[in-house]
C-alpha cells in the first residue's frame, strides 16, 4: 500500500473520534496497526502504541525496535529504552498534545496495557474497534485483489502438496502440514497457518495439527491460512484415502450440497445470514442439523477472522467489498468430519467465488 | 501434569483472591490458562474464559469447544452457542454464586472482552498477573525438566539443520527455517518459531526471516523456540559461511566472552540483574557498548517471555526455579550482528545450563 493510503486512513478514524465522543485512539500491535500504518509485526511485552488525536499523530515504540518503525507514515516516532517507563513517556507525550480523557483502544490490546493506561493516565477507555471495523469491513480493489491472489496460490499449493497421492498413507498430519506449508511458501504465501485432520480428528473443528497418520480407508481434513501483501486466504477441502463407504458418501454430497446452496445464497439483495440460512436448512432437510456445529462463515482480510460473520442474525446487507468464508461441515465425533471452504467477495460486478480447486470429493 | 497439580495451582489463585481485594479472576486462553488447567489452545473471537472466586469454579466457552474442554479439571463447565450473548451468560453464572465487583483479568485478556465485561457487569478491573505471575515464576521440578528436555532437541534439531553445512549457499532464510523447523518436529518439539537472518539482517534484533539468501562470506543468525510438553525453549546460535573477517572474529569473541561472564555471574547469592551488568560492563570495555542494544535475557516458561527480565534494576534473587536466557549480541546495522543465546535453569544445586550446543564460532 502506498503512504498515502495509510495517511488516509488514519485521517478517517481521526475523523470519527469527535463525533463519538472519544479524545484519543490507541492502536497496539496487530491487524488495525496493520491497517492504518502497515506495521505487521506481533505485539511482546514491551509498549507499543499508536496514539491518533486531535495533535500530531505519534508512535511510542521500545528502541529496539526503531529499525522497524522507522519508515513508518506516522508524523513522530517517540522511543523509549529498555530500564526506562513507556507509560510515564506516553503520558507525557499525550499532555503535550492537549491530554485526553475518554480513550479507545484497540480490541485486541492485551488488558495488562489497557487497564495500565487507564489508571496511570486517569482515562476512561473504551474498544476501538467501531472507530477501525466499519473501516475495514467493506475492501477495496486492492485489497480484493490481494486476497484473490493469495487464494489462487492455496489453491496451486494444496494441488501440489496432494499430488503425491496415496504415498501420504502412513504419514502424519504434521508432515502433510509441513509439506504444505513449504508449497505456500513457493508460491509467496506467508504466516501458514495449517489444520491437517486425520479420520475421527476431522471430526473436531478445532482439532490440532498433530502424529496421528493419514490412513487408508480414512478421510484427511485440510483447513489452512496464509497471507499474501498481509491479507489473509482460507480454505478447506476433505478428501478421502481408498474408497470411502456409503455414509462418507452421502455426508459429503450434503456438505458440498450445502456449500453450493450458500453460495447461491450470495448474492446482492441479500443480507450475510441468507448465506448462514441456506446452509443450515439444507443440511437440516438431510437429517445432519445437530452436526452442523458452527456458522457457515467469517469476514477475512488482514485477520483471518474479522468484520461480520456469516451466521444467523446477522443483517449487514451483501454490499461491494465484503469478503467472507462460506464453509459448511457436517461432524461425527469418533467417526469422521466434511468440511468444503472457499472465499467469496461481493465485487460492484456481484459475487466472486476467489477459489478454482474443485470441490468434489477426491479419493486417493 | 497431573489433574491435581491443575487443581492446586487454582486452589492458589483462589487463596490469594481475598488478601488482595479481588472477588473473581477471569483468565481467557492463553498461557495463565495453561498454567491452571492444561487448556493450551489459543483463543480467538469467541469469549472463552475460566472463572475463579469463591463459589464453585467454572469455564465458559463456546459449544464449538466442548470437545477440547471436556475432560479439563474444572468443576463446572457452562456453554454458549454462536448467536446468544456469552455475557449474558457470564453474567448469570457470576451472580449464582454471589456477584463480583472487584474481577481481575488475565494480562493477556484482549481489551475487548475484559472492557465488555467491564460495562456488562459493572465491575472494576485490574491486571491478574499480580495473581499468577508469582506462581509461575518458580518452576518446580517436572517444569525444568520438560525445559532442559526440549532443549537437548533443540540442540539436535540445529545440529541436523546445519549438517549441510556449504549447501545453504544460495539458499533463502526460509527454506533454513523450514528445515529445522521439521528436524524441531521429528524430536518432538511443537509451536516452532524461527527467526533465520542472512548477513545485514542479523544485524535487526526482531528481524523477520524471508527470501534474503544465505550467502558466502557471510553470517546467519538462528533464533528459535519451540514447546515440549507445552514449555518453551529458546536458543541462538550465528555462524559464518566462507572465512569470516577479522572484525566479525573479533565481535564473536566479545559475544561469547560477554555470554561466560553473564553465565558465571548466575549463581546463588546474586540478582537477576548481575547477569546483566556482567555482560554488559563486559561489552561495553571493549568498545561495543552502544552496539548491545537489549537487555541480557528474559525469563521462560509457558511463555517464551515471561516473569522477571535479566536486566539493570531486576533484583529478583536467583533462587532454585528461576529459568531464564542469556542472550548478549552485537549488532552493526547494514552490516552483521552476532548473538548467542542458551537458556539457563537455577536449581537446588545451583545454576544448570540447559544447552549442550557449542557456542563457539562454527564456520562452513
Amino acid at each position: 500500500m502506498k503512504p498515502e493510503t495509510y495517511l488516509r486512513r488514519m485521517g478517517a478514524v481521526r475523523s470519527a473520534l469527535a463525533p463519538s465522543g472519544v479524545d484519543l485512539c490507541l492502536i497496539s500491535p496487530g491487524s488495525d496497526l496493520a491497517y492504518l500504518t502497515g506495521y505487521g509485526i506481533p505485539g511482546d511485552e514491551r509498549l507499543l502504541v499508536l496514539a491518533l488525536g486531535a495533535g500530531e499523530a505519534f508512535l511510542l515504540a521500545n528502541e529496539l525496535y526503531r529499525e522497524q518503525v522507522k519508515d513508518l507514515p506516522v508524523p513522530a516516532l517517540v522511543f523509549w529504552r529498555d530500564g526506562e517507563d513507556p507509560y510515564d513517556t506516553l503520558r507525557d507525550e499525550i499532555r503535550r498534545r492537549g491530554g485526553a480523557a475518554q480513550i479507545a483502544v484497540s480490541d485486541t490490546m492485551p488488558s495488562v496495557f489497557a487497564l495500565t493506561i487507564a489508571s496511570r493516565l486517569g482515562a476512561a477507555l473504551r474498544p476501538a474497534g467501531f472507530l477501525t471495523r466499519p473501516l475495514r469491513q467493506y475492501k477495496d480493489e486492492e485489497e480484493i485483489r490481494a486476497i484473490a491472489a493469495g487464494s489462487r496460490a492455496a489453491d496451486e499449493a494444496l494441488r501440489a502438496a496432494l499430488a503425491p497421492g496415496r504415498e501420504w498413507i502412513g504419514r502424519a498430519e504434521y508432515e502433510f502440514a509441513g509439506e504444505l506449508a513449504r508449497e505456500m511458501r513457493r508460491r509467496g504465501l506467508e504466516n501458514p497457518d495449517i489444520h491437517a485432520a486425520a479420520g475421527p480428528g476431522a471430526a473436531v473443528p478445532h482439532h490440532k495439527t498433530g502424529n496421528a497418520l493419514i490412513a487408508d480407508g480414512s478421510c484427511l481434513l485440510i483447513d489452512f491460512v496464509g497471507s499474501h501483501e498481509g491479507y489473509y486466504t482460507d480454505m478447506t477441502r476433505t478428501v478421502h484415502f481408498g474408497p470411502p463407504d456409503e455414509e462418507f458418501r452421502a455426508v459429503y454430497a450434503i456438505v458440498l450440497g450445502a456449500h453450493l446452496a450458500a453460495e447461491e445464497a450470495a448474492r446482492p439483495g441479500n443480507l450475510l445470514e441468507d448465506i448462514d440460512i441456506a446452509a443450515g436448512e439444507y443440511i437440516a432437510a438431510r437429517g445432519y442439523g445437530a452436526a452442523f456445529t458452527h456458522r457457515t462463515g467469517h469476514g477475512i482480510g488482514l485477520d483471518v477472522h474479522e468484520g461480520a460473520s456469516v451466521m444467523a442474525g446477522e443483517k449487514t446487507p451483501l454490499a461491494p467489498g465484503l469478503v467472507f468464508s462460506i464453509e459448511p461441515g457436517i461432524y461425527l465425533p469418533g467417526r469422521f468430519g466434511v468440511r468444503i471452504e472457499n472465499l467469496v467477495a461481493m465485487t460492484a460486478g456481484g459475487r466472486k467465488t476467489l477459489h478454482a480447486f474443485p470441490r468434489e470429493l477426491l479419493v486417493y
